[in-house]
């Protein structure tokens, strides 16, 4: 497998490691999804201590409105996560 | 930082190492796009074998129409095979 591929199986493989421990095994309720954040993206939730910004993280994944976070709304959280980074990467480059 | 930071950076990095080789470095033409899925995506680009698919997936990408794949067209499409690969591992761990 190329690099490429052995990420979006890491991302999958994240994902499922905190899905899985209670409830529905392939949704992410809200303390599934804080013990993912606090543990897979360190350097971002060093910001995000208190509840109510959990909450209304949360709330902006879940569009479906289930109060549980599928893949599909991880994947989205992922995608503009990247996204931003990449933004503030092309613009430290072009300094 | 995690594994999940690591693979961000990875899917960064790759979209550059191509998007930069020609033309604007930010934006991956046609042929950088081509390079980048058959040397990073290996096991999917095996089936694509003619340029009237490329042409096709080239063209599905493109939403704004410049003929150009830029990060944000990019990031739909890895999350596209993403949650494609999800998918299959989902229905396949319930068998």
């Amino acid at each position: 497998m190329s690099d490429l591929e052995t990420c979006l199986g890491t991302i999958i493989e994240i994902f499922h490691k905190y899905s899985s421990k209670e409830g529905d095994k392939y949704k992410l309720k809200k303390s599934e999804l804080k013990e993912l954040l606090t543990h897979e993206f360190p350097t971002l939730t060093e910001q995000v201590k208190d509840q109510a910004t959990m909450d209304s993280l949360m709330e902006s994944l879940d569009t479906d409105g289930d109060s549980e976070c599928d893949f599909q709304e991880f994947m989205t959280f992922i995608t503009m996560v990247t996204i931003c980074c990449h933004e503030f990467f092309e613009h430290h480059e072009d300094e």
